[in-house]
């Protein structure tokens, strides 16, 4: 990725590309007063794209968003619920989420078609739709261009995320500036029967939905599909990608020499969000970053990085602040691919712990120091080819088995 | 399997069956004075086979034991240690395992290559073979054939279990009496750097090595297999089986008829010594069993049965005694292998939660009562096929945390 092609907006979010508003207010489904209903509009058709949950039981939202999506990959906006993730609620549910569909498409002005749907929240309860319409017609005036637009969208989407979490970029297409921002909810399936991330992209770009998907799915690959909290996949996930086009370049194709710019800026976007996540997992103190080098492929690291970071072992080390090699290297050795297990070279940040498979030994104050930190690194060199890649989790603690645990006894 | 065929013998263990005698003694890899040096002896040269652990980074002692068994398939002894691994030792860890293999050889007065080597303990360390070989020296004055013999050696393969773990029973080939006994530790990797599962299952039948070695590796798919504790593949797992073949009957054959007995009989013991880890896994209160049924076909029922049981949000939910059915639905979901997401039943114990792929309104009190039991039961039923299988482990606790959290710091 050379040379960072982009510059980081400090603030930013989902309002700051050309196009875009957003908000939020509370309208009863969470129980306390907190935000629980969100949208995104803009104002032109967004070329738009989404990636979706690899889980079977997929939640109402999604069929409903992928078949908005398939009609010609253009939204105008997308309507979110916290509180309630519409899963297993059947026919009903599907119901539900076309009348949340039509009803905001309404509000706004814009076909039905043009509005995607997500929900996060418990699993097997039917929306109170009496609270949803009567918040989705006050939507519209909630909608801001600026800072507390996106704050507003930001606190609509929490369920028991402690922060909210954006990120923005600004970079240059034929010299006109283009924005990409973002925000997301996390972290695992949170609560239990609470579903888990929740992703929304908003870009001035001008770009088509076909490349559009494209550059999302291989993104979304290296950022948000690179993060572990639990090994639990939601029926929810959902990331939805939308291009206002008002920035006035000609449009981008793979051929564009911005091209790289702009997927590496979307690619910081995303990565800044995925690791937002992690951090703020279950009951998390610390941000597990894993890097593995050195492999047959970069699908053989990819691999590799997301069962060292979906150890149970090595994160309760991690939080134990325990320099524990052996549970990373069994780790190594359970991925499913080949590895020379002769070759293997551990570090954790800058210490030394395994070098060709053998222990080294090295100085465990530092090392305790090291691990007591906000972000852990754990660095794994294969020395087998040039393939890498980057994972990143969160610690296992005492509060993920309370918040896990002691939900509703 | 029908009706059972075999008879339990309460009591018995790895010294139950003719021809074999075991014991243990404390030689000083421990740090109290437990039993940390254990062997289990035949008095005729045994039909044998093992099973591996799937880890590509295999401790010293694997290597020695799968030479030892490619000569022939006979063991006359296994030799086993805990508190140290013996892995990621190099060049001087695989002569260590040699050298113990050779020295309790000639202890015993066999030849080496009828010796299996087991470790079980720290990983990265090399043993203190001092220690070990005057342990050696002393293992044949310790060999008994009753039951303290067998209660010997299963303390001596202990690292942080906490309950001895046997099984034995007792059958007919051609009318005559034969027994299987078992001997296991576990459970996960209980300890920072400890290794995993060891089992041990010693019988009179006379059956040749290749044919145990097939029964032995079927039975293995459907008992230590299908238990996870937390997902982590040990380096040092390993399976011996040894059969004296002193029962007085005619060999045994896929085509005997009592072969389907010995067969059973084999799958009951290492399913009572799976359970049994299970049950003592690190910080666990309960043991969960999860039979999916109505499945494609049976691999897909274990993969669907091992994703719930390792479900750290699962196994959360199990520890606070919380009916939540979503998190298992969830699992499902995301098992990998195709599943009708309209037709699946879920219950807990007897209490129907899920019909159809909807929620069914329950008695949450009597739910709360049945969690709170020792034992949990989920039963998936995908109502797609005749596919079965059940898997085990155990609750997420705050213990596991601690365990595996305050080891070295």
């Amino acid at each position: 990725m050379g040379k960072q092609s982009y510059a980081i907006v400090e603030g930013g979010g989902v309002t700051t590309p050309r196009g875009f508003k957003a908000g939020g207010l509370h309208c009863g489904l969470k129980k306390t007063e907190r935000h629980d209903l969100g949208v995104i509009a803009c104002e032109a058709p967004a070329a738009a794209a989404a990636v979706y949950t690899t889980n079977l039981f997929q939640a109402a939202p999604l069929l409903i968003t992928r078949e908005a999506l398939a009609k010609g990959g253009v939204l105008r906006a997308v309507v979110v619920n916290s509180g309630n993730a519409n899963a297993c609620t059947g026919e009903q549910g599907e119901s539900d989420a076309r009348e949340m569909q039509a009803n905001a498409a309404e509000a706004l002005g814009v076909s039905k078609d043009e509005v995607a749907v997500a929900s996060t929240g418990v699993i097997g309860e039917l929306l109170k739709m009496d609270r949803v319409n009567a918040g989705i017609a006050k939507l519209p005036g909630r909608l801001r261009s600026d800072e507390q637009g996106s704050d507003d969208f930001c606190q609509a989407i929490l369920t028991t995320d402690l922060v909210k979490k954006t990120s923005c970029v600004e970079l240059t297409v034929d010299g006109k500036p283009v924005r990409i921002g973002g925000a997301a909810k996390g972290s695992g399936m949170i609560h239990p029967n609470m579903a888990t991330m929740l992703g929304f992209v908003t870009t001035d770009a001008k770009i088509g939905a076909t490349l559009l998907q494209e550059v999302l799915r291989e993104v979304t690959n290296v950022s948000f599909n690179m993060i572990t909290v639990d090994g639990d996949t939601s029926t929810n996930d959902m990331l939805v990608a939308m291009a206002s086009g008002l920035a006035d370049h000609r449009e981008l194709t793979r051929q564009h020499p911005d091209f790289p710019a702009f997927a590496d800026g979307l690619r910081h976007v995303c990565t800044e969000l995925a690791k937002a996540i992690a951090r703020d997992g279950e009951g998390a103190t610390k941000l597990i970053e894993t890097t593995v080098s050195g492999a047959d492929s970069d699908d053989a690291a990819q691999a590799i990085a997301k069962t060292i970071i979906g150890s149970s072992l090595v994160k309760s080390a991690v939080y134990g602040a325990d320099a524990n090699w052996g549970r990373i290297i069994a780790a190594v050795g359970r991925a499913g691919v080949p590895v020379n297990v002769a070759t293997v070279d551990i570090r954790l940040g800058d210490i030394v712990v395994l070098e060709q498979s053998r222990p080294v030994s090295f100085d465990e104050e530092q090392a305790l120091e090291y691990l007591k930190g906000d972000t852990v690194a754990i660095h794994v060199d294969l020395h087998m080819g040039s393939g890498k890649a980057t994972a990143w989790g969160c610690d296992l603690t005492y509060d993920y088995v309370r918040i896990n645990a002691a939900y509703r006894t």
